[in-house]
């Protein structure tokens, strides 16, 4: 952990070294990637049969049938199922509110205008297999899809040594999930992308995987659609001295027991504060069971800035970090969001932990991370649709424009473009 | 040019050939663009001033000011001046109605959601050099930019020899384009996504270019945002018997005179009316300046279909196309619109050639290529701006929904998520 203040001489330099700080690397694996995925586009399910085999080590078949994901479902702790359906009826509200509205207009000149929205024919969704298996997550991205009007979801998850992961096969259930596949890795990926034997094709895939996943959907970008690339995850809390140090500490290592590379970030105009945040921190990490991955995150990556005036200062900081997730706990955190520009996710006041997000407030917790909230936003149904713009002149409307089409088309050297508009007018 | 029926025995096979055929190729700059990716991201300045002299063979100072391209505009013959004016209206017009709207609002458990919407800080815009600099693809990518009210909105166009293009100048102008670079390549794409001692850093890339420069943008994926990966141009025309087969000749003609790698497809279901069109080809390309251009294209890639009936076979067909432009020339084009899932751009009607939609109609001509209108949508305000959802609970909000959240953290192994919530509860 390091701590800094905004007055300290050398602030602007040690700051800049925080915001250029990558903690994402494709470990190398980009040149495997791209073999996988010649040859699963090559071979089809044999390729998939055989580094199935060799990571996953099982031959299983590899279609999970509905059956088993509703029984998954029903075998839930009534808590349990519960608190899924919750989550998912909240997420599922928050999108449908979401859904673009077409336009169709006609203008001063005649011309018929518009754009029409509509889902993809069909999306694959990665989930992780073993500890990664979040089926939060499962919601997260199946949710947006459905409530697109995606005709067909697929999930493809890994099951090491055949062992699936019953919470995600009842997250799958509660979701709709169409086909779920027990399939991993890169081949997962280029099986969704390409299609297989055994596997049609999907147009969008979303999801997090490990960085064979994530270098094998950079690969296939523009082969198939896929949300942002993922790195590890953030959180930046701006607080006020009147904050509780115990619950912002809570926050801090919320991110921070993700990965070792996960990064939390402390901004407060109060230095005793900060110094009790630390303790309140180092008092957790000892009773957490993710304590030592979170204490290794924190170690390494966790920040704590002491500023002199938070309203005058936080923002463009934060704005700097383009964070995940940012919190703002102070009393009224209306002035510091309003000079926010670049988050990925905001939670307001002191009673906003941003653990709420991530299961049930209903907002996507599929976010920007690495300073991406610059210019990406959040896993949305738009990630699930695309839009068709249309264009309608009648004899007039062409009069009114067409000449200056030609002009246009004349000034670029393109003269079947003009002729084509000539020969109407 | 190949012709097929859909009465055909071998139709389906042949079909999906067209379907699956890809007329892209990195053309193998894959190393060398990453090569130079490095080189400028690490040397700066000096690295884009080497690449600039060996290419482009000039070492004149890159920043174009604002008075030569104020002086550009005054400089053009009033016809063009008037028609790139009326573009820039209609086109500033069309992305002002996509602004999205943010939302704010408490649902029933009392929770405040709610999703704001903000442009990206910097847009750097790629405007290819000599041929291919197309002032209608500068308004195009700059207007729904500014729309979006990005502040910074960047030109990177190589000026070979030092030649620069004064209808690109003019453009840019017109546009209000804040800064123009006379670089051009990979070494330009890099120079917007790193920065360089003279040139600050763009968070999102847009615009045509060749294949260096496409897969520069394609390797920076993620580092800024880019617009969609482009091929080369397509369009199918679905036309009636009663249709002009002089307009149809110009509309399909009007694609293939873009590039010998664009396609042109038209379905009629007149084989009469087949055979005229592509007498009309024939004849027009004997006058056409770009004549030579077009033929490869029409040659390589031209296809004619004859279907028996085309409301109930155009459309299936269109959505496995998923052409970046379709035309509807019939008397009622709506029925087969309906019927369309996928498709960049669509014009309704026998008096609106696609050439009217490339520079004056209003919506964007950067629309997806390639088959990826069944997943990608054309340039909108939207690839300039991002969503920033935000969340605020109040205690008893927090009451209501919290405790679930404790047991999805709970069930998903993360105890600091649990403890950020139940301290508060």
């Amino acid at each position: 952990m390091q701590r800094l203040s905004t007055s300290d001489a050398d602030f602007a330099e040690r700051f800049a070294a925080i915001v250029d700080d990558r903690r994402e690397s494709d470990a190398g694996v980009s040149d495997k990637v791209a073999q996988i995925l010649a040859d699963v586009r090559q071979r089809g399910d044999a390729a998939v049969r055989e580094l199935t085999e060799t990571y996953d080590r099982h031959r299983l078949d590899w279609r999970i049938p509905a059956s088993e994901c509703e029984a998954a479902f029903a075998a839930l702790a009534p808590e349990a199922r519960d608190a899924l359906t919750l989550a998912a009826d909240r997420i599922r509200s928050y999108h449908a509110a979401q859904l673009p509205e077409d336009r169709d207009y006609r203008d001063e000149a005649g011309v018929r205008l518009g754009a029409r929205w509509s889902a993809v024919d069909a999306a694959g969704l990665y989930v992780p297999g073993g500890n990664a298996a979040y089926p939060s997550s499962l919601l997260m991205n199946a949710i947006p899809a459905k409530v697109a009007g995606v005709e067909r979801l697929v999930v493809a998850t890994p099951t090491p040594d055949g062992v699936v992961n019953p919470l995600v096969l009842a997250a799958a259930h509660l979701c709709g999930v169409d086909e779920v596949w027990r399939i991993g890795g890169a081949q997962a990926v280029a099986a969704l992308a390409y299609g297989t034997e055994t596997i049609a094709r999907v147009d969008v895939i979303t999801g997090p995987g490990n960085a064979w996943v994530a270098e094998a959907k950079r690969q296939l970008y523009g082969v198939v659609g896929i949300d942002m690339v993922a790195g590890p995850s953030e959180i930046l809390v701006i607080a006020d001295g009147q904050s509780n140090p115990a619950w912002i500490a809570a926050d801090l290592l919320s991110q921070a027991e993700h990965d070792p590379s996960s990064q939390s970030i402390l901004i407060t105009d109060d230095a005793a504060f900060a110094n009790t945040v630390e303790a309140e921190v180092e008092a957790l990490l000892g009773q957490l069971a993710t304590g030592e991955r979170a204490r290794l995150s924190w170690q390494d990556y966790g920040v704590v800035i002491v500023a002199s005036d938070l309203l005058a200062e936080a923002p463009a900081l934060a704005n700097r970090l383009a964070a995940e997730h940012v919190e703002i706990s102070t009393d009224d955190p209306e002035p510091i969001f309003a000079a926010l520009r670049h988050a990925g996710s905001v939670f307001l006041g002191r009673h906003t932990p941003e653990a709420i997000g991530d299961y049930v407030a209903g907002p996507n917790h599929v976010l920007p991370t690495g300073r991406r909230a610059r210019f990406a936003s959040g896993l949305s149904v738009l990630d699930f649709m695309k839009r068709t713009s249309f264009i309608s002149l009648t004899e007039a409307a062409l009069g009114a424009i067409g000449p200056a089409a030609v002009t246009l088309a004349d000034i670029e050297g393109l003269p079947a473009h003009g002729t084509s508009v000539k020969v109407r007018l």
